[in-house]
């Protein structure tokens, strides 16, 4: 491996010749070899698309030579694009400003910029990675700017796109079942009617409320340090430069992307981080439940509740053979249990910032970030290869219609509680119907038919 | 003690002659000795609504007769009002669907109703505890709405405007230390310069965000199970009741609440708890990092960062003489990392509804209210006993200000990064001053005055 | 109410005539008006066990007179036996060091003593609240001394003997149930045989092995603070302080208390008690599995698992007559979330320490007794309401294990996985038997008799 | 790319022919396209721990053909040894019991082993990955034993002695600096004095603490599930194999690994994973204060505690030039804030066990294996680049101690509590000296100077 010289403020050091990344990238290397997660594509283009609004807004102001300017916004885009990917290294367990990643933007536009105009790599002539790249930012405003940036990018284009294919399926269930009435469940025991159909439909609305929940949170999660600097103050940023780059990062993104009223909370606090996976962890228990739910209903095949089959994709055992298991509800039940602790990290993160910075961005946007993947690529999966080709049971579910003691209910209506009460306990007792014992009890049949009908018993009146 | 017999399903039991609730409640106190923690009296208020409000509604659609009707209402207002609290004996950890709480309401109205109608308590007549106080109910949808009136009223009457409290004297102080410039610190280390007036202003703006978000949660948790009865379907309730009852709970209460689009979702699933928890723990995550920055800045006498003055409310120490201690902010720390616990144990709760219904109601309404209170009452304490009573230190914050070294930054705008690091560096080794490095490095002693002015350095431009 | 004037550092304060409380607790009153928890008893009872043992130790080391020493010790004693209770009034939110229990403490033991000793109360004379109730102690190792005291005699005394009670049903269980064999079930599908006795030994292992990890955390648990002081190094206390008064500890509890090797770490960690409760949270992970397990098991009564009969102990619904439901799981699951929500805050506090003092004491102990007391509580109750009076429901039992598919499972080793498995996947797409199919696929009657043995399943070879 | 064909009981799938696995694998990649999390290398290779193992005992037992067993080990040590890991591309987010990971090294084992003997890769023959690699296993016991190898392997062989390089070079600080007298803080405000050595010894005893509390949960954690097979009961192992395979295992790891005594819970809980990492947590957490600690006393340069003086290791802000930040603090307390995540989803993930199994099998295993690494590897980075490096500031310490006003303390010995108060507070007030105010209120100098000297006050008596 050849190397070339790159210096920074601490003096010099040997860099690959390949990379473009420069000297405090390379000190980072070698000062934190923590663990195998890497810094998410998602913060390098969104550091991407920082640096090149950031240089445009320079321009504008008339601060950034326009020569150097549209070689940054060039190299900047190249970031952007996933170009140079391969030249953001870094770990997530490092300086919690994030500024080793930031720094690795600047110095790989830098560098990239150098190669561009001809330059020679290393020189930071003419474009300086904290002259020029960094111009009018701070890591304490760019990294949080690039956070909040890739995790609205990822709620919008990736996470709620997924529950929504999750909701229109559930939808689609609950529209297609509509009439098939079963058996209610209430603490896990024998309760009053519902439809398939009705049953799918909570799930279907507790989806649809988790994208509600999540796209109301979003607008603070769309608001930006960028303009902040160093402390919040915005020293050594120009006049408006705040508001020119959140509009040209909404230009880019083509999100609602806004300048945040306060710089000190945004530089001090990640709350609209913490708010937003709150939001995104209430639809990960609504999933949670939902798969419960679902592997449940299809237990069996012979001695569970057997109301629904389940996809079988794969064998189930490497022992048992011919057995099919609800994998899909297990891979999403864990995804979910996963997001729970990492809205706990989240929080706990959230709190501990001092003064006029939080330093656990990365481990923060990582947390979120892959909570975000995770939930979309699980809900897609869960879709795929479970929702869209279940199927009831219908044998099942009739029997287990037919035999409920609970449709005693409607009798309480004309005859008292206690009363039907004494007529399901007495059928419990003896194994016998309801109609059995309704009839012992002195009810007449015909008025025992006529109110003890489940299609009456799935709705008001 | 005398007693009388109250009789269920189950058959006889011995209940005190003084207590108004009768078997079932009677029944729990015996199969759940579990803990300390009663129902909150939010919940009972809550469900003294729910049966008044209900009650109501069966006498608009002419399900009940009014000369029941109106002594139901008459009992449920005393239980609105908080006189009958002391009938309210049970625990949180019950049955999941709080049912025996429901029950205790049941009994207790039905026991007041026919004592005000001077009847005998124990005999269910005229006014049943089931047919008539429970009339189109059921646990399933009269808990969680309880739970949802609960909630919203304290976090409306109670926690909010208690946030509002924090705030205003938190933008207060930011506004009276507007020109009090100080140094700024990130990564708990000297940084460029702020006001103390900006440095509170974040943490306003992270309370008035806090306020915000959980009024944005508020419309779903305004919304009410009820009129889904057992299961979501509505059986045994008559057509037009949850849109009633909702309407009369509204006008109880004088808060927005609304029928559940879905009722299945709104028995099966607590989501809209679990999000506005969410919520609070966001702003509890934002109180814990404004504490924990006013101790700090409040350290010392002699040996801490010495910028503020906190209240001294009483002796720190049992050993120490003349000790003073920032104990509000030890007070609301210890709440919100309670908090914490409380949203991991919530959100947990809210993955595990099964089928038909989540019974985890009373737990996951027991530690929302917890955090509501505690939240509200320690956001209070610690603005009344410490937030408008902290007075800065100028002297020590003037010294420390003088001192920093990172008033170097805006030198880099003329003399770049690399130049002004040097610089930096030097002072910090040689125990200098920023201005006589700068002199020895060439840079004129005028130049440097007008450029190293703390008070350009707190706004850009 | 009548008033007397107590003073401490900041001034003078009323009083209620009536209580032993002095100053700093009224003001604690005044300042912290937060929440509705107060200080657990246990805290108190510890409280007291303190107080005596300094005074005894002070006495043998001859820095306390004796005459004023045997008078602490008598007060003390009464706190210890919990006849002073009333006079502990204050919340969990104070300040973080439990000073102001501490001074409650010794408030309350000072003018107990004076007045045993004809005084006045208030006085301070002869019995001063700081120079001799607090003689050698800091509330900074006095309340983390009484910490460990409550969390250990909470644990050993009321936890540890009921998950014994909880263990010794379920392993009774599994030995009743030695010879019933079930169908076993994973992913929740239908498995290879086990017996019910199985299935509850492993529930009664997961209790047994519960104990013994809580077992090995006390040790550590068991190691006080006392004799650290204020900061640790034991300032204003004898040599030998420390070990004399642990020995005193010992003596008065009966517990193997030592005092902390490192009295730095004692004040400024909690890490024990982190520690013992993360103990605390695995079991109760283990009785949330257990107890739902078992309402999946005792589902029905018609359309669930049905393969156990649960207790009935009350009426499950007010508007489903005759329903029953398995509450105590409800009861126990809830605990065990809420427990899991109380591993998040301790954990969260445990690593807020700063410097040579952690100050969230009165919120972790709190939280760990509440833990301590809830699951033990919920395992009796669980117990005696549920696990002993459960009963097979042999018929269902029996039904479930003939129908089974994975009876195939032992074909494999004769006749290899992949053909066992088209026999089991042809039986379940033709609802048919496995004998019918395995007849089909040529395999002989009698081999399929002997090999497809459910009694020859349960157990290796 | 060519491809073979290979087959499951699902029918024929097309593997590239350059992968080992087979249709088992194939289908997973195709149905869980989720996250970027592999399952990681530990658990590959405790796989193959396994498989070697399994193949061992089967032969020991007489079961496994000797002429497959021998290659079947062969291949199993390629795995061991990290030879096939590309052969691994399965993600985490899987079916919850593994057994698409068991089955990929089945597969894997299967063709390397028929590859060795000159077969066809596919054509199961001669060695079988059901009937001849999973001889007598089943997923259900192979996956937590796995884990359970995985995780021991991991926790002994980096945790701990990472633990112990962190440790080692605190308890070296609190040697070095035995005789360094500072200031001491409680609740972050000035205290009695301590030596810095001691404030350091509570950092290493609690590392000491930490790794001997993980210790004392190793041994529950080296139970192995081997020989529970599909539910528990062992159907389809030979007698005996239980114990051989673990003492196999023990044999290749040399690690204590033992035979769980009750398989029923073996497969159905993990609660050995639980409670270690409860272990793990609990010294993150200490590590979490004692970090944060460091970069406070390490804050400044000039406007902070300044007692220590941390490693200057990178440039610490693309902004401010010569700013130096505690970036090892940082990476460290993200780690272990993360941990905190981990623990709840581990916690949560524990409880939901179904019947015979748990579900969350990988997820757990992930989780668990990820906060071992990420432990590990920032104790070692924040030993070498942060703590090894440490020096005191001598003058700011000198300064702290000597203006410290708790320095009162040891007069109330002498002159009580009430009187040392009054004469800290008076120079509080007044700005003055301790000595200055004690001589205005009657105290001899000499008496003064006697009594207040630090160096009597860092240890008892």
């Amino acid at each position: 491996m050849t190397t070339r010289t790159e210096t920074d403020t601490m003096g010099p050091i040997e860099v690959s010749d390949d990379a473009y990344w420069g000297a405090q990238a390379q000190r980072s290397l070698g000062n934190f070899k923590i663990g195998w997660e890497k810094q998410p594509e998602p913060i390098i283009r969104a550091l991407g698309i920082v640096k090149k609004a950031a240089a445009e807004a320079n321009m504008d102001l008339g601060k950034m030579d326009p020569d150097l300017g549209k070689v940054i916004v060039q190299a900047a885009e190249e970031v952007i694009e996933g170009k140079l990917n391969d030249h953001f290294p870094l770990v997530v367990w490092q300086t919690g400003s994030g500024t080793q990643s930031n720094m690795n933007s600047n110095e790989v536009i830098s560098n990239r910029s150098i190669e561009i105009l001809g330059g020679e790599k290393g020189s930071k002539k003419p474009v300086h990675p904290n002259d020029h790249v960094n111009m009018s930012q701070s890591s304490n405003d760019t990294f949080p700017t690039a956070m909040h940036i890739a995790c609205a990018e990822e709620v919008v284009h990736r996470l709620i796109p997924a529950l929504q294919v999750l909701h229109n399926a559930l939808d689609s269930k609950a529209k297609e079942w509509a009439d098939i009435i079963k058996i209610g469940r209430t603490h896990t025991q024998d309760a009053t009617p519902v439809t398939l159909g009705q049953e799918f439909s909570g799930y279907a609305q507790q989806l649809q409320n988790g994208i509600e929940r999540i796209e109301l949170t979003l607008p603070k999660l769309m608001e930006l340090a960028q303009g902040g600097t160093a402390v919040g103050t915005g020293l050594a940023s120009p006049v408006g430069f705040a508001e020119k780059v959140a509009e040209k990062i909404a230009a880019i993104t083509g999100l609602k992307f806004t300048t945040a009223p306060n710089k000190f909370e945004a530089l001090a606090a990640h709350d609209a981080m913490v708010f937003t996976h709150g939001a995104i962890t209430t639809v990960a228990m609504s999933c949670f439940k939902i798969a419960n739910d679902i592997r449940f209903l299809g237990s069996g095949p012979r001695s569970g509740l057997g109301e629904l089959a389940l996809p079988e994709n794969e064998p189930g055992s490497s022992i048992m053979p011919g057995k099919v298991n609800p994998t899909q509800c297990e891979a999403l039940t864990q995804v979910c249990a996963h997001i729970h602790g990492n809205n706990a990290a989240i929080g706990f993160a959230g709190s501990q910032g001092h003064f006029e910075l939080n330093v656990f961005n990365p481990m923060m946007a990582y947390n979120f970030l892959q909570s975000v993947r995770l939930l979309a690529d699980a809900a897609i999966s869960f879709t795929e290869n479970c929702v869209v080709g279940i199927e009831p049971r219908l044998d099942n579910i009739q029997r287990g219609l037919e035999n409920s003691l609970m449709l005693v209910t409607p009798l309480k209506e004309k005859y008292g509680y206690d009363r039907a009460a004494k007529i399901a306990k007495t059928a419990h007792k003896n194994g016998t119907t309801l109609r059995e014992e309704a009839i012992a009890d002195g009810i007449p049949g015909d008025d025992f038919d006529n109110i003890v009908d489940p299609s009456k018993m799935i709705s008001p009146g």
